[in-house]
């Protein structure tokens, strides 16, 4: 087999300018949620397949790269699918393990446990412009409080994170699968055909009213739930914010759960009186998020450079009891990593750096005494908080110099043999 | 298929108190690095096949973790074997990678390039204990630079990153493949016999000159060649440190590449005359690294807390050839991360925290204007630095208190309703 330059399909090599990024966008994200009490945690990159397979990842779960089990051969008449052979397949997001491992250390973990999880995921994607199979996902989760504190925090800690990142003047959306399915049922859809509905619902923002109306007939549902449904979406255009939430809670009656739009509007209350980043916080009626194992609260962060959604996440409160049989509540934000890098890499964004940084040219054959000078030199300038590269002088030493300055080093030294 | 609790055989969950350590190591080590001019660089976990199995990993590759082709399924009949269904796995090793990087990007890089790697890797390895199947590994590499330079500052920087997280009296090794070859030469051995022989000899801290000599005789080897060859290490055991290189440089002759020897002392008068951290650097003639791809200087880090290696590197020239058809001078030196993490934390290391870590537990039903101002205070004590946690009051306050303590935070406040 001849050997291979390029990165495997779909996944990229980072230089050094870019991982720099990362790592400050990392730290900032880090110390940012440290403030707020959130600990960080890691499971491994490869998950079971009974896990990764069972129905809490929607979509993602067609998109799991699976690893043969080590060192078997086949065994190819029991073999009839890839599956059989596999058990184990790599995270394609950080809330399946995180549950997961909540599960196995609850008893050594604080109640409520805050958890902050930054990593890579893998996804086989089709292969496309600015999209790859691995990518960083970072996570924060509250496990075990059922109050409104738990989104409160989350919307708080993960906007001060954004503005530390020097993000400002974005939205956060915010809504509520309990709302969404109460709107849905006041208007006379079946309950088993929210999903569908909330997937043409979900187009709002691409198609508008009309659009929505036209499919929801397209899709076979009765002209008049259509109309009713769409109604109320229009009366809410007039009355934005909590206004609309109040709307929503006087008119939908028994068809919403107790206490959801009044948990909605103290959120924003609680978010609006207390931010301290530049951003607005938006009660979006026409929020969905795709993911089935929402049960209440769900959020979404835009930005305005930016088309698509730069984060998000909800409550999901039933999805500790599938592995433990007890259910926990649990609400999680998520920050879109990569997204929120493209961003900064397109602003032109510059990591500041502390101290000088400095290169040292040293000619070759430099004998073994002046040499000992030179890096003792050089150590003396690192203890006192600059960078110094020391390094041996090219043949070409102008392309070298021009090199260094472009890599940021502001005074470049050069140490010959005689 | 029932979801299960425990990480996948092999693999491990992160508990809060572990990662606050991994990041604090981390950080310790990339801050260290980054002051020598080293930047670091990400490669995908997945590699193609073919470079994973390029002979450049030794026993390693028997031990690759492989991935299916995405979504495909089996073709039984053509499938004879797992590696006809798969072209990628993970990586093993964080060289390959690093050498595959290099030769698709050399280009965009400075040269000599300083490169630093700190990230997971993945080993099918038989489950034990302290041993695991994804474990991270932390690399400084140096590619372009054929001179001693680069083997001095690797062993300065590594040392230095090592004294910043406390360590002392620890020991650096250091040996060369070419004297190693030369006193095989010497003694009698043929060249394609060089591999056995120094598996032999990389016993000897284990089973001593006889135990070694008795090995070489029963796997066939002349007696002469044996006790040539032995005499050399008894003799060089009066002679220790610069004075064994100098007697091996006289006697050895021909059999010796001309400059090794020089060069070796070099490096350890160049380390010794400007080391600031506390180690010594010794001159092991019986140092033999595994991996075939090691082409001079070999360095090894010994530990007297601590059995094993706890790091190591050399010099290999001859790999980025393989995959561009040109050699480029490179040397690397690891540290063993998963061992410094466990030596810290069987020494109890704490991780320094800046400001103050206060707790408010707040009772449930609060006032959404009182809350409020509990989120406020919250948000200004987080921006003096300190570490707020506003968290629901359980209904176990104590329970709740003791655990909170434990976690570090020496100041507990509570807030009720009325």
């Amino acid at each position: 087999m001849n050997l291979v330059k390029k990165p495997v399909t779909g996944m990229k090599d980072v230089l050094p300018a870019e991982a720099e990024l990362r790592n400050y966008v990392t730290d900032v994200i880090r110390r940012t949620y440290a403030a707020y009490g959130f600990r960080q945690i890691e499971t491994p990159a490869v998950e079971s397949l009974a896990n990764l397979n069972s129905k809490q990842g929607g979509e993602n779960e067609k998109l799991i790269f699976k690893i043969l089990k080590r060192g078997e051969k086949l065994k190819l008449e029991e073999a009839r699918e890839a599956n059989d052979l596999t058990e184990e397949g790599l995270r394609y997001d950080l809330t399946v393990p995180l549950v997961r491992f909540y599960s196995a250390h609850q008893a050594e973990l604080p109640a409520p446990f805050k958890a902050l999880q930054m990593g890579p995921v893998w996804r086989a994607d089709r292969p496309q412009k600015g999209r790859f199979r691995q990518f960083v996902q970072c996570d924060i989760d509250i496990l075990g409080d059922a109050t409104n504190l738990a989104e409160i925090e989350l919307i708080l800690a993960t906007t001060r994170a954004l503005a530390n990142l020097e993000f400002k003047g974005f939205e956060v959306r915010i809504g509520d699968r309990r709302l969404l399915k109460a709107m849905a049922s006041y208007a006379g859809f079946a309950e088993e055909n929210y999903d569908e509905v909330f997937i043409i619902l979900d187009k709002m923002d691409k198609i508008g009213t009309d659009g929505v109306r036209q499919e929801l007939i397209d899709a076979g549902f009765a002209r008049g739930a259509a109309d009713k449904y769409l109604a109320l979406f229009k009366e809410l255009e007039t009355k934005p914010g909590i206004e609309g939430i109040r709307y929503l809670s006087g008119i939908l009656g028994d068809h919403i759960e107790a206490g959801a739009a009044e948990g909605l509007i103290e959120i924003i209350e609680g978010v609006e009186s207390t931010k301290t980043a530049d951003f607005a916080l938006v009660f979006d009626p026409t929020l969905v998020r795709g993911m089935s194992y929402y049960t209440g609260t769900i959020f979404e962060i835009a930005m305005p450079e930016f088309g698509a959604s730069a984060g998000g996440g909800g409550r999901y409160d039933k999805m500790v009891g599938k592995f433990t049989g007890q259910d926990v509540p649990a609400c999680g934000f998520s920050i879109g990593f990569e997204r929120i890098l493209l961003l900064l890499q397109e602003r032109g964004f510059r990591v500041p750096h502390d101290g000088e940084r400095v290169a040292f040219l040293v000619e070759k054959g430099m004998p073994a005494e002046k040499l000992s000078g030179i890096f003792a030199e050089a150590e003396k300038s690192r203890e006192a908080g600059n960078t110094v590269l020391v390094v041996r002088m090219n043949k070409n030493k102008k392309f070298q110099k021009d090199q260094l300055t472009a890599e940021g080093y502001t005074s470049i030294r050069e140490f010959f043999k005689d």
